[in-house]
């Protein structure tokens, strides 16, 4: 009986953590909320937000950065001067790179790709990059989920 | 002891289904690859894509559109001649819309709002909206999870 009653409170328990995880479709963004992390994040709220409006963090000498966060999307410009190198690293966000200006050359997956302004590079969960501005470049990020260490400012890789 | 054991138990069949759900964050990934819907759509796979590269449909005499898309995130290029009209219309999918060039003017939540170019809208979700380009417009549109609609071109309010 007490197993039966046990297993009954564990379903329960169950159901309460997955309609919670359903709730937000990416999960992570519940953990944010319940985590409090806010920052510039909108909670799924309509929100007009002009780039100038935005912080634009300077990272380092040759690298600055700003970003627009919903509940699921993170939409960052990050602007990079040439010979600016971002090291290798990795994350479960997934990532799609649209160069708006000047270009990035990526090695990836063995490969080296030179993204050009105009051009796309989707960039999948957990592939270890490195990138090196091949000129002053404008290069617009898109992740989902998104970039707690960018929200936290954990990104020491980049500092 | 019957009772600790059903909760170790229960406990670790928690653990299995969220971590089955944090495979892929959105979820509907998956329903899409279960469904077989491929259309342009990655399967989170590494791809380098000029945008002069990929199909631009002529929705309408005043409305063009490509987009590429990845696993959880959809990045769409909309170009509108001035005058355009996008009816109102809703959708599940989050969406952040960043004006390159031109102005968009939304009728959202009641508001009328002018979104500029250099300037951002995020769109929670099932917010219905409705847009007039007040000048030739180049507008990027991220949604997560992809418009399975876009991508199977059910989305005849456009057409």
């Amino acid at each position: 009986m007490a197993k039966r009653k046990s297993a009954r409170r564990a379903k329960s328990d169950t159901k309460k953590k997955l309609s919670r995880v359903s709730v937000s479709p990416v999960g992570e963004g519940n953990v944010f909320a319940q985590r409090g992390v806010s920052a510039r994040r909108s909670q799924g709220k309509l929100r007009h937000i002009p780039w100038n409006s935005v912080e634009l963090e300077q990272l380092n000498p040759l690298l600055q950065r700003q970003f627009v966060v919903g509940r699921d999307v993170m939409v960052a410009r990050v602007l990079m001067k040439r010979g600016c190198i971002v090291p290798e690293h990795c994350h479960a966000n997934e990532q799609v790179t649209y160069i708006l200006e000047g270009a990035l050359k990526f090695w990836i997956d063995g490969k080296e790709i030179v993204v050009n302004a105009g051009e796309v590079l989707t960039i999948p969960s957990n592939m270890p990059h490195k990138a090196e501005a091949l000129s002053d470049t404008v290069d617009l990020d898109v992740f989902t989920p998104p970039r707690r260490d960018w929200m936290e400012k954990d990104d020491r890789y980049l500092r």
